[in-house]
């Protein structure tokens, strides 16, 4: 399954380039300067990891190690910045790669928690952190409330994604590649069912208390 | 003093659902989702001690190993929104709960920080961080000021709880049993003496510059 | 060189202190209390050298350790409180000594991770995040958008500081005394000069989409 590993090193890529561009998009939309839409493309494509791997232990965190980041980050601001008209256009794409990194960093955030000895409730949680992370610091860096706190199935599609991971370690069913594929494509099907049919989480009104 | 520690724990755990419920309560009004009421809820409980054991190095933060504060949050949750109307009621045993889950978050913080061997400033100011870092995330990310920055005496009764804990500690008076209960008591009584009679710390207002 | 680290010893403490200046002024701008004033103040001192040493595993972090940073803190938290007709009209000494701060902090930042055998681009961005943190934090608190990220040639100053510590290291380049005082002077004068001349990074407008 070399092959495999190629593919999801290629994928994690993609991820990282998808969060950057959706960082850069909304620093840009927000009037930041080069160096902030930089720094926005980075925190969201990178800040997940990072809080991960400080309550795991991982130091350095691999999002500031690794310049593969940094670089797909950096190309990200670039071509948001250069062919803005382009990456507009460019919306299901990116909503596509933001659903891919997605579903591969909560596998793989479920996964590095595991292979670090510690127990299922932390994989399962640094799972989601590590997939929705650096959208909620990029949301209070932008000064908004974060966006996956209050719609969607974003957050939850991660939830499923990372539990996956981590029951079929604990009852030890299939080989660890094949539950994390199971993983990613029940992850990535849920967020991308929820983006074509609108599904949202129920939002609770507090005018009409009492009446719900 | 075996009673005692069951006591702490009850505490600990009544402590660490009022601070769920009060983040509940304002995730709700602010009109988050389910996902996002349980993640503000989580965060107030847990934020405090994340960032206190992210600083001693006590790696994973018990906050996301421990499943009881886990649950604690999602029943406070769960609560919040099937009983709004009976929570907004509760509005007084609800900031009693606070207040003692602040003084036991303080006690606590300082002691873990002690056990792990830094000095008496790490102490103290992890006490604080541990008694009032959940309710500054909540409002991080609500996308507000931090209401204890404002206004109230809050983390100044953190701050007296955790300098009774470290100073009893240095100066070996008394047993840690009895140095704790004290500085609980300290803390809850000025926060609870504050509550009632509305003691603010001051204000310094800019408009009047040169006046003060 | 015994002279030079005295001159950096102080050197750091008035950096220290100017960014605790701006932290308070900022706190009491926005109405914050006492705590609020002396929290501010020292987040801004110490936040970005916290997550600096959370990073590279530096536990506790020195922030927290170091009883000067705390009480350079608080004397400015007294100074901003007590005599702020004066400290308003100090705004261009507080410019410089944040210049000053900002130089120091890129630099030691970029040394120390280094000196704990981390890579190039750790020791640079975390050169970068030791001198801006305080600042971010500062800006989230407040619930508002980072300044740094808006404008100025700030961040992009600290990253020229941090490279040319990192480059010498590598390149070996005469003896490290003297590449942290080239990369100080590039760093403050490339901050000064953007000060003084209203330098400014490229923003690009999203309205005009199409026509940048």
């Amino acid at each position: 399954m070399d092959k495999l590993h190629t593919l999801y090193y290629f994928l994690d890529l993609a991820g990282t380039f998808a969060f950057a561009i959706s960082g850069a998009t909304a620093a840009r939309q927000r009037g930041l300067d080069l160096f902030g839409i930089c720094a926005i493309a980075f925190t969201v494509a990178c800040g997940g990891g990072i809080i991960r791997d400080l309550c795991i232990g991982a130091i350095p965190p691999a999002g500031l190690t690794n310049w593969r980041y940094l670089v797909a980050a950096i190309i990200a601001a670039g071509t948001t910045i250069g062919l803005y008209p382009f990456v507009r256009r460019l919306n299901r794409p990116v909503l596509f790669f933001d659903a891919l990194g997605l579903s591969l960093f909560a596998v793989t955030g479920a996964q590095k928690t595991l292979a670090y000895g510690h127990n299922a409730e932390v994989a399962v949680l640094l799972g989601i952190i590590t997939a929705v992370g650096g959208g909620v610091l990029r949301d209070v860096l932008l000064n908004r409330i974060p966006v996956i706190l209050e719609k969607e199935i974003y957050a939850s599609a991660a939830l499923a994604g990372a539990s996956i991971v981590v029951a079929g370690n604990y009852l030890n069913w299939l080989s660890a590649d094949w539950i994390s594929i199971i993983a990613l494509i029940v992850c990535l099907g849920l967020r991308l069912l929820a983006l074509r049919y609108h599904w949202n989480l129920p939002v609770y009104s507090n005018d009409k208390a009492g009446h719900d």
